[in-house]
């Protein structure tokens, strides 16, 4: 249901606008899907870490040149487009919020944004090149969600272990 | 120089189509962007580990009303767009490569890619809701960059520090 028209939830505010429905400034081209166990947004995990799923990426034929050599990086960033999310939330109650006061959307993981690009830090586990398919651990999506870049994990720029989140 | 039409440097090779010149499968809206110390692509840091600049974050007026509550993390999650980079090299050899070897696109970092959506994982140094700014350390992209969103860093599922990549 993109853009799902249902009225906010209590304590949820609307953007002045709906990102969703602006023209753009730029344009997305859908490089591959995940395949995943999930085939509903009330099945997902809350996060990739809380499932051992084994997933598995596909690359369209196109891009599949790319690949060769990503198997050098242990854990991989995977950029994916959440299709059936809304866009139009400045502040929301996610569904799996531990917190139960609706918070703004820059402050939450929630498929609900403007721009709803999603990230995960997922390990590599097998690749078939040729194929144009990788298995991979640590996703939390909807079966057939399209995928927008693959890119390797660099622990010295992406790990920040001291990073701290108050509730 | 966006989707830079110069022939591909030694050892590179194209996509059989160019994603930049497709129609696209989804549209971004730009959501603000940021101001950082580099005009031109020859002086941005290899990445914003390298540099110590403190830079800023604009977000654009409708969708400041999001931004509250963001200082409870400590680091942030950026989502960038990167408006100069080429968009149809499979395999690339990026100016900053430590390996002079072309690589495939999915194995590098390098803003060129079919989607050239890059991301920081930035410190947190200071915020302005009113204003819709926020002072952050970690970036590495030219100054007027597309800002497209921003997520909280949460390193129970973000920082994997035993991931390694090889040489």
């Amino acid at each position: 249901m993109p853009n799902d028209p249902l009225p906010p939830r209590a304590g949820e505010i609307r953007f002045p606008l709906d990102p969703g429905a602006l023209p753009g400034d730029a344009r997305l081209v859908f490089i591959g899907r995940l395949r995943t166990p999930w085939t509903s947004r009330a099945d997902c995990p809350r996060n990739g870490r809380l499932s051992e799923a084994i997933c598995t990426v596909e690359v369209d034929a196109p891009y599949r040149s790319a690949l060769p050599g990503v198997d050098r990086a242990s854990h991989l960033i995977l950029l994916y487009w959440m299709h059936e999310a809304r866009r139009d939330l400045a502040v929301q109650a996610p569904r799996h919020n531990v917190h139960p006061v609706p918070r703004g959307t820059f402050c939450v993981r929630s498929p609900v944004r403007p721009n709803p690009i999603a990230l995960s830090a997922v390990e590599l586990l097998g690749c078939d090149f040729a194929a144009g398919t990788l298995r991979v651990r640590g996703l939390d999506c909807l079966n057939g969600t399209p995928l927008l870049d693959i890119k390797p994990y660099f622990p010295s720029v992406d790990s920040r272990p001291d990073a701290t989140v108050a509730e």
